[in-house]
């Protein structure tokens, strides 16, 4: 926790994974959609499509599938942005600034270095505490988790072909 | 309406007013302290203290005090800052990117030239309609409207004792 860390311990859920591979790598994993599709959301969900104009107040557009076709979008907003290192994003607007029909979270994506590796740790914060609840039912862990392991599994895969290209 | 305006009229409270003073000096009402105080808060209540720190991300913190004595505390975030031109404030943050209690509005305050004259709007836009209807009976066209008189009148006496001086 830094001092840009909201203190928000009854609102948030997080998730922290370390990942064999450079922060840039893992940032560039949420930042490009070709990586980002790949692994975004849960097998057997798919993600077919992304649009991320990654700035301040810029707007990203995710559309989640899930296995019968059924296509899910998810609209937000860039607020800040460190290359390589953090990401705070919000789907409180769905462009700079137009309010979207519910705030739900804040989502502090931060990748830091860690021996090697990356520090990889998602903070979603909601406005408050029923919200967090929520969203722990709707299987924040779980999801998460399983969508860290792809996360991982494509970072694996790109530093191979790197490697023997 | 220009195409950064979001549609979402079923959502917003609109306040609009032609001011005698340059478009400069209505948005230096709204982001200098000393000017601020003077009109921010409909009397008899009063505005003691405010801190502004207009760039976007920046945080600030107006005290509006009733005739009784007790101070009533009000944090938010700007999004958005063009010098003369406009202001976008949330109060869905208390600094960047602290998610607040409760995401009431966001505010659109545009400065526009009028032929020698301001027109000064002030947009809240809520998140539901519901909230927009509660913010209407809590006062918002007489409360901003009363504002707005005292917002002219200290910016007739500003530029009447800059004649003067």
């Amino acid at each position: 926790m830094n001092s840009d860390t909201p203190q928000t311990s009854d609102r948030e859920l997080v998730l922290t994974r370390l990942i064999d591979a450079p922060p840039e790598l893992v940032y560039r994993a949420w930042t490009e959609p070709e990586i980002l599709k790949q692994w975004f959301a849960p097998a057997p969900w798919s993600t077919p499509h992304a649009e991320l104009d990654v700035r301040p107040g810029g707007s990203n557009l995710v559309v989640m599938r899930d296995p019968d076709g059924n296509d899910y979008p998810n609209r937000g907003v860039y607020l800040e942005v460190l290359p390589g290192r953090r990401l705070v994003i919000t789907d409180a607007y769905i462009s700079a600034w137009e309010p979207s029909e519910r705030p739900f979270m804040t989502l502090f994506l931060d990748f830091g270095p860690a021996g090697g590796k990356a520090r990889y740790t998602a903070r979603a914060v909601h406005w408050n505490a029923e919200t967090r609840a929520d969203h722990e039912r709707m299987g924040f862990h779980e999801g998460w988790g399983k969508c860290a392991d792809q996360l991982a599994d494509v970072l694996a895969k790109l530093q191979n072909a790197q490697q023997k290209a």
